[in-house]
């Protein structure tokens, strides 16, 4: 017999009576029914029901030992009575009367109980993360996660991609986030820096000719932290040669339709072909944001035209200074009193608006200073052009368009909120296309890049030297589901002439652009093909999946957010050798900071690695 | 059409022919046949000929275009006549005859031809490695790369492991290599460390109640480097839960033996189930080494006992101040002349040993001075028990055991060489296994740990309280193929009373144990799990299915032997402010070593890195 299970704890069925077993797992629950001690055990598959009376030499050691304490039952399988069987438990039908049992491991007091759902401090579920990680909820994330990527990966190898591991020790950039930097050794005064995201080895590695290349890449960024973020995070990077932006659709489309459908526990999700491609414009237009969340029925119109010669002054005001007038409808309110409507104005005003002008309709009759000014008639016309109701209310947005466009994508978003319109249970895909190459400038009073200057212009060549800067349209492409970005992407500029061309709009020389950006363009002018891609983020998509509005919800072992680990102690107080092998000092402040703390540091597992697993790179020779 | 192509450039086949096609590759070679032109077209998958003459407008363009420039050709395909098919080439039966092309991008002077083996310098190799990367070989072995640990991971899967990703800012551990160190902003005079490897994680994440632990883990140590070392590597680091050594041997056994067989081209290898197991004590008997190279025939034996009252005096002396006599067969080498014999004895001097006496047996004639001292019954007793013929010479390495042992096994490893006796054309894997737990340090005159503190000793409390320290062994093994160490790994001891214990011994009492490894000892008190595993060298599984001795042939973007990146100029200098921000200062010599460098400084890539791919972890909200 094994020396610790001849099963898991998911694993005896009915078919199982009378087999003698051997179990091993965590002592998850006790109950004393009056000489008869019913425990629950643990592992990681699964819960099975151990028992013992009198009969069983095994008894008085369960009934001292500990919760949480690992154990190891020698025992015969049975039958449960009818009424004892539970029907949510895989293992329900049986239990298994203890014969034995041998302690592996003692648990002592622990610092937060494993078997039920109470909410802890995250300072003790984090100290603790070992402890919290067996309990049921986060175990179930974990392994979700895990999962996940599995089938990112297995997906992505289907669509003809290969993983390729790019350097984490990587060159600090002056562009993007702060660098988490790495002082050098060999080189004094120089550093690494760990990777914000490997877009320029993803870039060379088609410029090297490797055709289709993916990674679930960890990536790092030392920005101020909030529940949606982790210094340390994961995304499904990949980049593909030869193609356009159709291609990268139908590349990725399947793999997180795919992905979603597998874990998406019954909810709908868009189907891989469908992802309906929605222009930035109109995307700014109808959902007041380039993140929409089509989960959300209500659309966004442009009623600016209604008010150019309305009755109503502000708007009038507004339209004839160059202006915007936005809506966002409100079916079906005619039961909706006047609070609800002027807590929404007092809602747009708390979050930094002017304020969110309405009309209600309760059958047919308009209500609401705005109606009054307009008129019937001017409304009922807004209405017919609208397709709107005779119970339906009218948000009104007004300002300078982006103004406009941003309160009433907020308000469309709260409207459907507070009249429960969202639609449950679906994952909802879309990509935003078209975004604008250039934008004005206004504090520079100059045309520049809107995004990303290193996207391939659409009509290239011929549309930067024929068109309006700002007319012209970028291969640019967001992936958004429920609201959430997953990631941008684009179709890279890879031809320098175009490079220099695009960046001569913006006002830079051919000369800055070299003393610039020279490693790519001198890679680009060694060969290389039309590429493209993008980089969903995996802790986001974990978290859409396992519904879970924080990230840390989704890694083993995640820093808090003041980035620290708690169980391990990180960052933590270095040698004085250390930092002099790496040729760099505390600054005075840090200094200080170090020697207050000196004296109040407790012991962690900082100090306290075990020996490694050598895995030697090549052998001691 | 598609924009760039109808098929790859190993698509096409004799039953395509009169197809119009368009291809898309880079211009790997072109031949001139006075008038018709021939350019291999070169992508990702493979190679296509492209002919034009002067009845194709593309002529002109590709007898101007450079090697390495990336095209776009439309043409239709044609068998080839009888003489000028290539077998060798999956196109080989057709060639496309271009009506027109287009160029996608045009390549300058090249630092690196392409299409040829010709060998570069590792600098120039690496600083153009996206043009390196093109060529056959390096792409080949890249590619080999991605399909092992692609193999890997599906059978670790297979044998019921999940994959898990541990962090990567990490605590800083005083032992082991030095550590890569990473400063905080938020905790100025703190530092996190990049793992030398996941092993507490791992640990803990058995603590937590996951079952089966694997990853494919990058790990980093800051050691100066040789060619089978890089500071970035990666290794198959996985633990397991609730098992014994055996357990551990019956999952690896598959995966590694699967993997190799998958990849050896052609090579045998050990099957899973077959992995022989060696105990540390006969390793270093027979082969020298607890590395031993399973293709040498040769067996090491241990004379001793012979040379006790031998007349040959040295010996004696040796044996008589407690020390031994290892000797190396050399088989059949009746035709070796007496240098043969005495380069090898020249070979251990210079090699820093004493010197490899031998004897010589031509026809059954023994030669050299042992033989004479020892006496021709001495000599055939010897090689009767032995089992050695009338023609085999034999090598004698003597000394204190250690020394002796290491000789015999080097002595083993040249013999074999010079006499062409290693297997070739396999994969010969072992397991080591019977670490002893304790040795005699003779420098500080006390018994200290051998290996590994926290493996489980055999036989556990009994043992440790009963045993001579000396005799007892450890759960602790090593995976060693073709003499190359993949991995040593251990059933853990993960139980305090015996960590103290073990401890006790080494001299160390329960105080410095809480002192120093508090943390893993805390865990263990919460409820452990006995666990175990390994985590055999990625790089080195690569490096021997490539079989190429350099571990910057198997990384796609390595750093080189002063841990640079030539191609991203990293490590690189940084903005004071950068500085600043993580509160720290260069030492006054890395000051001076940037200011002198400083105007020195090239452009290179670093400082131009193209905007990213977004994965906002999170959305933008």
């Amino acid at each position: 017999m094994h020396a610790y299970r001849t099963h898991n704890c998911a694993a005896l069925r009915q078919s199982d009576v009378g087999e003698t077993v051997r179990l091993s797992g965590w002592v998850h629950n006790k109950r004393d029914h009056g000489g008869v001690l019913f425990v629950d055990l643990r592992d990681h598959y699964g819960i099975t029901q151990v028992v013992a009376d009198s009969d069983s030499e095994a008894l008085p050691l369960l009934e001292k030992i500990r919760l949480e304490s690992v154990i190891t039952i020698d025992g015969v399988v049975k039958a449960r009575d009818g009424a004892a069987v539970n029907a949510n438990l895989p293992t329900g039908e049986i239990e298994v009367f203890a014969r034995s049992v041998e302690v592996q491991s003692r648990a002592e007091d622990l610092p937060l109980i494993v078997n039920s759902a109470e909410d802890y401090p995250e300072e003790v579920r984090l100290k603790y993360r070992f402890v919290d990680l067996r309990r049921e909820r986060v175990h179930a994330n974990i392994m979700l996660r895990n999962r996940v990527i599995t089938s990112l990966r297995n997906r992505m190898i289907e669509q003809g991609f290969s993983e390729f591991q790019t350097p984490i020790l990587g060159a600090s950039s002056p562009e993007g986030a702060r660098d988490y930097l790495v002082p050098s050794r060999l080189h004094p005064g120089r550093f690494y820096a760990l990777p914000q995201a490997p877009q320029m080895f993803k870039q060379l590695l088609m410029v090297a000719g490797f055709d289709r290349y993916f990674q679930i890449a960890p990536c790092f960024r030392d920005e101020d932290l909030r529940a949606d973020r982790s210094p340390e995070f994961y995304q499904l990077d990949f980049e593909m040669s030869f193609v356009t932006q159709e291609d990268v659709f139908q590349a990725i489309e399947p793999v997180l339709a795919g992905v979603f459908a597998e874990f998406a526990n019954g909810k709908s999700v868009t189907s891989a072909g469908e992802f309906p491609r929605i222009p930035y414009r109109e995307a700014m237009l109808k959902y007041g944001s380039d993140k929409p969340d089509l989960r959300n029925p209500l659309i966004i119109s442009d009623v600016t035209d209604h008010f150019e010669t309305s009755g109503f002054g502000l708007f009038e005001k507004i339209v004839g200074g160059g202006g915007r007038v936005r809506v966002v409808p409100a079916p079906n309110t005619q039961d909706k009193s006047r609070k609800f409507f002027d807590d929404m104005n007092d809602w747009a005003r708390k979050e930094g608006f002017a304020g969110l002008g309405y009309v209600t309709r309760k059958g047919g009759e308009f209500g609401g200073p705005i109606a009054k000014n307009h008129g019937t008639e001017g409304m009922e016309q807004l209405y017919a052009e609208l397709g709107l109701g005779e119970n339906d209310g009218l948000f009104f947005a007004a300002g300078k368009e982006k103004d406009a466009a941003k309160l009433a994508g907020a308000a469309r978003t709260r409207v459907a909120e507070e009249l429960d319109l969202i639609e449950k249970d679906c994952f909802k895909f879309c990509w935003i296309v078209d975004f604008p190459m250039f934008e004005w400038d206004e504090d520079l009073k100059k045309v520049d890049f809107s995004h990303n200057p290193f996207s391939m212009p659409q009509g290239e060549m011929e549309a930067l030297e024929s068109k309006d800067p700002l007319d012209i349209l970028a291969w640019q492409y967001d992936i958004v589901c429920n609201g959430y970005e997953l990631s941008s992407g684009a179709i890279r500029n890879h031809k320098p002439e175009i490079m220099y061309k695009a960046f001569e709009i913006a006002g830079y020389s051919q000369e800055e652009v070299d003393a610039n950006f020279s490693g790519m363009i001198e890679a680009f002018k060694l060969g290389a093909p039309p590429h493209g891609g993008s980089a969903p983020g995996i802790d986001r998509i974990v978290m859409l999946l396992a519904d879970e509005p924080n990230i840390r919800e989704v890694i083993a072992f995640p820093l808090n957010q003041r980035a620290q680990d708690l169980m391990m102690g990180a960052p933590s107080v270095v040698d004085a050798k250390q930092l002099r092998d790496v040729h760099i000092q505390l600054s005075p402040k840090a200094r200080e900071a170090v020697e207050q703390a000196s004296g109040a540091e407790t012991a962690d597992m900082n100090s306290h690695a075990a020996a490694r697993d050598q895995s030697p790179e090549g052998g001691e020779g």
